[in-house]
């Protein structure tokens, strides 16, 4: 086993803006003005699905090459169905979170439409942050009153 | 129902750089040196963490008062627990994405440590990354070769 420690911290700055920020790098999380916002930065659900498209993409680059894939190049979309009615306590019946999240892939590569869906096959089973919005993990906390 | 769509791209930009893009709003991923990376943002499962503490916090600020908290700040640290031997298929048993996340918040605020832990617990269930990341969510992907 390998198991290792991933730490991040995030941090109101001021109305809903959030400074996150990870071994010395960041950025500005936010909300959109009609949000209550400042719109500086995406928001965390905005967020969510760029974690994704970047942990999928750079394992499509690290496995492209052993997996027999000449990847020219790749985009991905995302669609993330999402309730606001949810968290905002207005509808008990009302997912919180993302009942579903749609990826398009785009490859540029020089391999059949068959080669490509394994590989996107390979990519879902393989990427971390998808793994972990599938399946779930297990969340503990601590309160601190400071 | 007030069933929304949330909308994000990511677009591989040479090496292991991702431009993640969401309402014009933008951030790069990227890996550290020693994975491969020019270490220029956050790697994904960094962003991943942040994506929640920036969700988590905004939550605190939108509900303190309606839930009768008087927060002055909050600060959260983020450790998740991850093994890359499931990513990398060097380990059947290993589990590809985060197999814990522990949050600790830090509050100043003029409560009670009870009063505070009851309103983490608040945050926890009302969060939108907190709920996709625990609970999952259903995975659909289109492959297009372009």
């Amino acid at each position: 086993m390998a198991k290792e420690i991933i730490r991040a911290t995030a941090e109101s700055i001021g109305g809903l803006q959030v400074k996150c920020e990870a071994r010395g790098l960041s950025f500005i999380l936010d909300e959109p003005i009609e949000a209550g916002g400042t719109n500086i930065g995406m928001n965390p659900m905005e967020c969510l699905l760029s974690a994704l498209g970047g942990c999928k993409i750079i394992v499509a680059k690290m496995f492209a090459k052993a997996k027999g894939i000449k990847l020219n190049n790749i985009k991905l979309e995302f669609e993330g169905t999402f309730d606001i009615d949810g968290c905002m306590d207005k509808n008990p019946d009302a997912r919180v979170g993302y009942s579903q999240i749609v990826t398009k892939y785009y490859m540029d590569a020089d391999n059949s439409l068959e080669e490509l869906e394994a590989f996107a096959e390979f990519i879902d089973t393989h990427c971390p942050v998808m793994d972990t919005v599938v399946n779930g993990t297990n969340p503990i906390h601590e309160v601190h009153k400071i």
